[in-house]
C-alpha cells in the first residue's frame, strides 16, 4: 500500500478512538491500554544523602536467579532466539581461526580502533556525532558506570540519582563507599528537574547518574526538552552526568530517543552504553564517552583490568559493519514491545485489584506497585520457592523504600509455563 | 634411555663442572653462567609510605608499545607460535556453535563452575588444594589484585610492596588512592623478610602485595622457608597478603614453585592468578582465591563489571581438561628459558661493561642495571625513535627510583632483527 493511504488509515483510527499518537514515538493502539493496569504515581523519596547497603539482599537476589529452573522474570537475559547468536559464532569463528595472534594480545584502552569506529558511526543515530577517539571499551556498562563514578566521587561523596534506581548502580556506589541522593522520578518523564535542581542548591553533590533512556526499573523516558534542560542546570552547577544509555536502543516507537550528551557542550557528560541489552551480556563487551574525563577514565580502565578481550569486541563490530545489527534491532524491539504489553494485561487480569504498572516506551522491564501494605521481599521469598523469578523493590533504594513493588522483565517469549507463573505470582501478591 | 642412566650422566656433568644442581629447580648448564653479566645487588628503597604516581608514565609507555613495528622486548606478550592458538580457537568455535545462549547469559560470580572446578584441580600442583568454591573468576590478574585491593585496603592506607614492583600494580594503587611503602628486595630470593619484619613494627600496613613466584621485573623466587615465615609473619601482624602468581606455571626448572596460600591457615592470603602470561592475553581469564575476603570480593566483583565472558573460560577449561594445557607448559617453559638465556648473553656482548642483569629461574623477563649514571628514561625516548621497544626503570617504583635500570620481555623468539636490536640498545645505553 501507498503511505498515504497508511496515513488515511491511522487518521480514521485515530478519529475512532482506537489509536493514538505519541509525539516523537509512533502510533500506538489505545484499546489495549483499558488492558492494562493503573500507572504508578511519581515517586517521592526522602531528601537526604544516605550511604548504600544494597548488597546482601542483591546476593541472595542473584542466587535465585542462578537457578537454570526459574521462570525468569527476575534476570534481565535475553531470550537466546530473540539474538542472531549464529551469525555473532560464526564471526567469532572466523575472527579465532583468522588471527591467531588476538589469543595473546592485550587490546589496550582505549581498546580495538574498529569497535570505537563503528560505534563513532553509530553515534549519529544517538542524535549525537561522537569520534572514535571519544571512546574507551569497556566490560560492559557495568565497568562503564564503575569507571565513570571512580573518575568523578571519592569514597563519602554524594550522588544523585533516580528513585527507583538500578540495584547494580547501588550495588556499585556501595562497593565505592559513596552516597546516594534519591530524586523523585516520574514513571513517564524520569528524573524531576526541579527536584533535582533544588538538591543541587542544598546539597554538594559530586556527580548526577541517571538512565535517562527507559530507566531501569520504571522504563521512564527523559523528553528532549527535559535533557537539554538538565545539561543548562549540571552547567550551571559544574556537576558531571554519568548517562546510562544500555536501554536506548530498544524504544518501541518509531524514534531512537537522544542521548542527553548529544546537548553538552562542556564535557561534562560521560556517556556509557553496551551491547549487553540488544545483543550479547555474554560476551560483556560496552563503552564509556567520558566527554574531559577521557584521559582520567583510561587510566583507571588501564588500572582496573588492563584489557578488553580482542575477539569478542571485533565481533560485534563486524555485524555492525554489515548492517545486521539494525535489522537485527527491528525485530527485537517488536517483540519486546509485544512481550511488555502481554505481561502487563495479564498482570491487569491476575494481580489484585489497586496494582498499578509502568508502562515503558522502551526496553523489557516493568514496574510493579503492589496496593496497600504488600510485602515485596515475602513476595520474593514465597516466588523462590515455587520457582517464580521476580526482583523486590527495595534493591532499587538505598533508603529501603518500594517494599510493595516489583520489577519484573519480559526478555523472554511468554509461554504457557510462564503465563501460569504470572496467575500463580498474582495469587501470592494478593495472600496477607 | 633409562632413569639411572640420565642420574648418571647428571652427576659425571656435575663432577666435571659443566651442569650444576639448584634445589627444588633441577640441573642447569654451568658454562653459560660465565657467559652471562653479573647480577644487580639487593635493593635499598627509602623506609617511608608514599603516593604513587607513575600513570602519566605508564601511558607513554603503552603508546610506544602500540607500534606494530616496534621490536617487543617492551611488550609482556608471548610470541603467537608458543601458544596452541588453533586448538583454543577451535574450543571457541564449538562452544558458540554448540551452545547458543552462553550468547546472552551473564557468568556472574564467582563464575563458571566449570573453570572453577579445573582450577581447584590445578591447585594440587601449587603444593595447595583448593575447592571450586574458593575461587572468583576476574578479567585477568589486573582485575583479581584490583579487586583485592579494594576488598583489603582504603584510600589513604599504605600496602608494602617489593622494590622493584610491576607498575601495573603501582598504577592499580595509584588509581584506588593508596601509598607504597616499598620493601628491600633481593633479584634471586626476593622481598627481604627482615626489611618487612621492620616495616610492620614501625608503620601501620593494610596489606602486602608480592609476586612471591619470579617476580616483575627481578624475576627472584621465594624459597619455600621464606613463604612459611612469610605466612607466620603477617599472621602475627593480622595483615592480609595479596599473591600475585601470573608467572608459577613458568618455572625454568623441574618443580613448580608453591605458592605463599598453600601455607596460610587464617585466609589471610589472596591468591591471584591469570593465563595471560602462560596462554591467552587476549581472553582475559583470571582468578583470585580470596581466602577470608571470598565474600567481600564477590561482591566487588559484581559491582564492578557483574561478569566474565562466558565463552572464553569455558575454552580454556577444556584445554585444561583434555591436558594440552601441561603439554604446552612443558614447552613454553623451554622455549622461555632458552630465550632468557639468549637475551642475556648478548646482553653480555653488547652492553656497556659493569652492566648487570638478573638470572630469573622462571619467567621471561630480565632485569637490566646499568652502571654509572645512565638514564634510563632518555634511553626509552631514544630506543623508542628507532622502535626498539622496553620499560624503563623508574616505573617500577613509588620513589621515582631505578633510573638507570629498565626491564627487557623475552617472549618473543630471537630473530636476526631483534639481535640486532639488543646490540642498537647497547649502543644507545653506552651514550652520554
Amino acid at each position: 500500500v501507498s503511505v498515504s493511504t497508511v496515513l488515511q488509515a491511522y487518521l480514521q483510527l485515530e478519529g475512532e478512538g482506537l489509536v493514538e499518537t505519541r509525539p516523537q514515538s509512533g502510533h500506538y493502539v489505545r484499546s489495549r491500554e483499558r488492558e492494562l493496569p493503573l500507572e504508578p504515581l511519581p515517586t517521592r523519596p526522602a531528601p537526604a544523602p544516605r550511604p548504600v547497603t544494597v548488597s546482601a539482599l542483591v546476593r541472595e537476589v542473584y542466587a535465585a536467579a542462578r537457578d537454570p529452573k526459574v521462570v525468569p522474570f527476575g534476570s534481565s537475559q535475553l531470550d537466546p532466539s530473540l539474538v542472531p547468536t549464529a551469525r555473532l559464532g560464526r564471526a567469532v569463528s572466523r575472527l579465532v581461526r583468522e588471527q591467531p595472534a588476538l589469543t595473546v594480545q592485550y587490546d589496550l584502552p582505549p581498546g580495538s580502533p574498529v569497535l570505537r569506529q563503528a560505534l563513532a558511526r553509530r553515534s549519529v543515530t544517538w542524535g549525537h556525532a561522537l569520534s572514535p577517539d571519544d571512546f574507551v571499551l569497556t566490560a560492559g556498562a557495568s565497568e562503564a558506570v564503575h569507571l565513570a563514578l571512580l573518575a568523578v566521587a571519592r569514597p563519602g561523596d554524594t550522588v544523585a540519582i533516580e528513585s527507583p534506581a538500578y540495584y547494580g548502580t547501588l550495588q556499585c556506589m556501595e562497593a565505592l563507599g559513596l552516597k546516594a541522593l534519591e530524586i523523585p522520578s516520574h514513571p513517564r518523564d524520569g528524573v524531576q528537574l526541579d527536584a533535582l535542581e533544588a538538591a543541587l542548591g542544598r546539597t554538594k553533590i559530586a556527580a548526577v547518574l541517571l538512565v535517562p533512556n527507559f530507566s531501569n526499573p520504571l522504563g521512564s523516558l527523559m523528553p528532549d526538552e527535559a535533557k537539554e534542560k538538565l545539561v543548562g542546570l549540571l552547567a550551571r552547577h559544574e556537576v558531571p552526568l554519568i548517562e546510562d544509555d544500555v536501554y536506548g536502543d530498544l524504544h518501541h516507537g518509531a524514534h531512537r530517543p537522544r542521548v542527553v550528551q548529544s546537548f553538552d557542550r562542556k564535557g561534562l557528560v560521560l556517556l556509557c552504553g553496551s551491547f549487553s541489552k540488544t545483543l550479547a551480556a555474554g560476551y560483556r563487551v560496552g563503552w564509556v564517552a567520558p566527554g574531559r574525563y577521557l584521559e582520567r577514565v583510561e587510566l583507571l580502565k588501564f588500572a582496573q583490568s588492563v584489557a578488553t578481550p580482542t575477539v569478542l569486541p571485533l565481533a560485534i563490530a563486524e555485524l555492525l559493519r554489515t548492517g545486521g545489527y539494525d535489522r537485527h534491532l527491528r525485530s527485537l524491539r517488536r517483540h519486546l514491545a509485544a512481550q511488555v504489553l502481554q505481561v502487563g494485561s495479564a498482570i491487569k487480569r491476575h494481580f489484585p485489584e489497586g496494582t498499578r504498572v509502568s508502562r515503558p516506551q522502551g526496553g523489557c522491564l516493568l514496574w510493579v506497585e503492589l496496593p496497600g501494605k504488600a510485602d515485596a521481599l515475602q513476595l520474593f521469598a514465597r516466588a523462590r520457592r515455587e520457582r517464580i523469578g521476580l526482583v523486590p523493590g527495595p534493591l532499587f533504594s538505598a533508603q529501603g523504600r518500594y517494599a510493595n513493588c516489583l520489577r519484573l522483565s519480559c526478555g523472554f517469549k511468554l509461554d504457557a509455563r510462564s503465563e501460569a507463573a504470572l496467575a500463580r505470582l498474582g495469587q501470592l501478591a494478593a495472600m496477607r
